[in-house]
């Protein structure tokens, strides 16, 4: 290993005291010894996704944050509102590692002919402290990756083009036949834009933005619709109509757009409507919320009769549901189409102690479409 | 047939104009012949359910509602906000019957076995058109009622106790041990305390008023919340953490009560949380909107993890996707247990011209607990 202290390696943790005070810093923590069917990935790169930033800055007011410590090991403080805490009484004063997925390259294997077999390779992986240095784990939890990609290529391999095949799989198993995305300028919605072209499947994207929407058309998109347009609800009800979607994903989480996309969906299937319901058409009509972009309450106005749902969409509860040959099937078309479809952008790259300077959390934490970081455990 | 008027009857009908103009009057129509597999009901006994005002008085602003026409032929109208009447176009300028179910005599029947089976007996039907004088319908629309049960006793055996059952039979079907009912001191609240107690389910009960949980305690209810109690959070989280109960069925719809709902179980929940997940604890929770109470929007707070649900939950898809013989079983269990489960209590029974009357529109449209009317189509 080519480490300079063998035994011991750089960890991110992140710290809820139960003071109230978030704590982010730099640990040393042994490196691992691989079990039997487990390798040892040296980390070399690993997205900071909206998924890590709730386990990593936690309810901390993050305007507030105060910086300590060296450049080499700084510590970042911030404090933590009283109602907040509540709901993280089970992480109170334990220090958690963090990063969902990142890449790296296998430098030790246990005795498993399935570890044994990624010795020397690069992989990508998946399962939580991927902002560390090192990271012994189940050789099924790692992803092979084709000849000649990075750990850059590889480092978003799994959250993001999982979650975007995700959808368009959960939109089929749940009997639909087009789909809704916002926030769908973002990484994810490019991919699944990608996607949806590919496998000739009607996506309605929504943004905030027009440049926004000028992107995600100059990359093949349809149907667009952005919400500071004053038009949005009727070219939303258009784009529904002309697409037959009636399932969407919606990151944003807070505020009407949810309750919105349900009441145009019933608008658009009510323009077909031959006789009157007092209950509204009887086509199911679907909205999950996978993100919290808006953190502020969702509300909605129930005009769009009673078949429908909310729900809260998750990626690792959708793949154990999926099972696992369909997982099989999903990760073998990620590694097989990673520079293409599933390809992602960062703005910066920064090492772990670069990821805790106050100036880079301002941009990052933002969730700004557009800025997105990757983490290099070893860079200097 | 005992009508002075064999050829015609009346019969109650909502009419929206596209003119902005609810017309609600009774009708002259032709008494129909039943065909071969149908029964001619004399209907004598129909209630208005929340389900039916909706259809009965549209969107249309009852306080101002005007009265004319005759004592026998009264005309009531009033207006409907602009807003309102896009949703209402497929029922335009179309004069609609109104009443989910009733029950009455068979007066004259089909030739087919199943219809003559029924000749001279008393029934409950459900289909619609149930404030009529007499209303033809196939012989599988209707419930047989057990000797000694009059019209009056079998007016609610449809919508009320299958919608209380099919709440029980949905917490099953969807893996959930016990369950949360809101508006719990209804007509349809009670008998699901009575189901429940039968058979065994935990059972947690929201009331809005201190008279309305000693009313429930008073008939066995085991668990009951009052949301007009300062301390109706803890008590409701309390009461889930005892019951296990992680599905409600609301009848408020509107407000935070719902999203209320979902943040209790999950506290209740984790409350036996071992580790810390930034997405909440693993268990599904469900709030299912049966009916709107509260018109105003609804909203809440993601402060239960993502797997959570909400959603529309009416009787008619529920009885399709239950199947022939669970609604047979669940018809035959209503039939059986129609004076004690099932009973149902009116505060007011009406002629259909009375229920016309501008205060009497004032009392039960008002959907209060405790204020439910019988319709007497043939009442003097």
């Amino acid at each position: 290993m080519s480490s300079p202290d063998a035994r011991t390696a750089l960890q991110l943790r992140s710290l809820v005291k139960k003071s109230g005070e978030l704590e982010v810093s730099l640990a040393s923590v042994p490196i691992p010894e691989p079990g039997a069917n487990e390798v040892l990935v040296r980390i070399e790169a690993a997205p900071v996704n909206p998924s890590d930033l709730g386990l990593l800055f936690s309810a901390a007011d993050m305007t507030k944050a105060v910086a300590s410590g060296t450049a080499e090991r700084p510590v970042v403080t911030a404090p933590i509102g009283e109602g907040a805490m509540k709901s993280l009484a089970p992480r109170l004063d334990v220090s958690m590692p963090v990063g969902n997925e990142g890449a790296g390259v296998v430098v030790a294997a246990g005795s498993s002919p399935a570890a044994q077999a990624l010795l020397g390779k690069t992989v990508a992986m998946i399962g939580g402290a991927a902002y560390s240095q090192y990271r012994a784990l189940p050789a099924d939890q790692c992803l092979l990756l084709p000849d000649g990609a990075t750990p850059a290529d590889g480092a978003s391999c799994f959250v993001n083009p999982l979650t975007a095949l995700g959808m368009v799989e959960t939109m089929r198993r749940e009997g639909h036949s087009a789909l809704v995305h916002t926030a769908a300028a973002s990484n994810l919605g490019q991919m699944l834009n990608r996607i949806c072209i590919a496998d000739g499947v009607k996506l309605v994207n929504i943004v905030r933005k027009p440049e926004q929407a000028a992107l995600l058309r100059s990359i093949g998109a349809s149907w667009v619709c952005d919400t500071s347009a004053p038009t949005f609800l009727p070219d939303l009800t258009e784009a529904l109509a002309a697409t037959g979607a009636t399932i969407a994903f919606d990151a944003i989480g807070g505020g009407r757009l949810a309750g919105q996309i349900l009441s145009c969906m019933e608008a658009a299937i009510n323009r077909s409507a031959k006789e009157y319901s007092r209950y509204g058409s009887a086509t199911h009509k679907q909205v999950y919320l996978y993100g919290g972009l808006d953190t502020t309450p969702t509300e909605f106005v129930r005009s769009f009769g009673m078949a429908w749902g909310m729900g809260g969409w998750l990626l690792f509860p959708f793949l154990q549901k999926a099972g696992k040959d369909k997982v099989s099937e999903l990760k073998a078309r990620v590694a097989s189409e990673l520079k293409t479809t599933f390809a992602s952008h960062y703005s910066q790259r920064l090492s772990m102690a670069e990821a805790l300077r106050l100036d880079n959390i301002a941009v990052y934490n933002k969730r700004a479409t557009g800025e997105k970081v990757l983490l290099e455990p070893h860079r200097g």
